[in-house]
């Protein structure tokens, strides 16, 4: 009995990492057709390819950097600095066995944190605004990188066929 | 006898899982040595260090960008914003025990897509050939998100063990 | 017994993988407050709102890429070009049940390769010293790459309740 509650729990904190992993991960994707929407109505592209149906005479100059399309391609390259360390960590974390309540308050705390991010970055939000949520998404990851390093854990793996 | 085949199904999922989540990052990892070769041919360098040995005078005219360097570095950059999620996604879609004839459309589709669009995107080919590739692998992280997220799945872990 | 002697060798591989992982991902992490000293340092900032509180006349001027600054960058990008895919590889090849002599020797050439590539990048050490350090970090993730890829592997994954 005691048992089947080990498998549930680690289950369930593995669970509630997929869940979290994708979403954030999801909302980091989200940022190529954003930066897409900007391009296309900002006019600013990077390929020739991309503007070869426009009239000869635009063409040049729609091939140019605009600051909303860089704005949110920082926030994108931001975005893989940051959330795919967190699923690299956080896999290794949910395998090493963490409290349910800790681990879904280390998941909801970084996720929370990068949607955050992402508002202030693309609505150019005052400082510190969005350097706070960077570092609140940093400090979990390493609060999780810590626990993986510092105790000899024991890697917990979830065995649930036909359950 | 039961079980037995489920392990097998389970197992030959996570198989196919690996071998295309390594095809498509060594893919991606060969854009690497295709920009040192197109910095090479093309002498345009990002380093002070990796000049220093063309004679003075060259030296400042090699430390530039240029268009074809560019282009490969763009084309590197799409496919870390975009195979990196799938191979996340994807880790968690086959843990999340899909059926493997599915699975396989999946992971051959993605695949395909990114072999495509490296060529449209290197080549220049007339769009929407690139455009039409990268939704294509989009859609398809999507679609194994979208199993991730919504059915309460159970994860299936292979345990093969001197067999 | 032999069972668990399996079991427990697995359990190391994975359990060396995990370090390993983690360390070169911290590393990867630690570019970033890098990236941010330097912007301070060296008065080089890319967002409007990270001089808000400057001076009105001087805003422009903070505005404006850095050597210093790009290169830290550049050598971030390197890292997620290739620490990332050595994550994924890793992953795949510790649970394609290596020696765990053979494995320790991988991670390791990795982990240091990197850590010597950033020194190299960062206090721009004369080439080749780059060059190799990150040609071996390649051809590490490729040596684990093909024995993903070559051998139909056995996944081994490690149970660990209790214990």
């Amino acid at each position: 009995m005691m048992g089947c509650g080990c498998y549930l729990m680690e289950n369930d904190v593995f669970m509630a990492f997929s869940t979290y992993a994708a979403i954030v991960i999801l909302k980091m994707m989200l940022m190529a057709p954003m930066t897409a929407y900007y391009r296309l109505t900002r006019g600013a592209f990077a390929n020739d390819e991309d503007v070869s149906r426009k009239p000869a005479e635009e063409r040049k100059k729609l091939l140019r950097a605009h600051p909303d399309v860089e704005r949110v391609r920082r926030c994108h390259q931001n975005d893989l600095e940051n959330i795919i360390p967190f699923v690299v960590i956080g896999l290794l974390y949910a395998l090493s066995g963490p409290e349910l309540s800790t681990a879904l308050l280390h998941f909801r705390l970084f996720t929370g944190s990068r949607i955050f991010h992402t508002i202030a970055y693309v609505g150019a939000l005052p400082q510190p605004s969005r350097g706070l949520s960077w570092m609140l998404g940093m400090l979990v990851t390493f609060s999780m990188a810590y626990r993986v390093l510092s105790k000899k854990h024991i890697l917990y793996l979830v065995l649930n066929i036909n359950s």
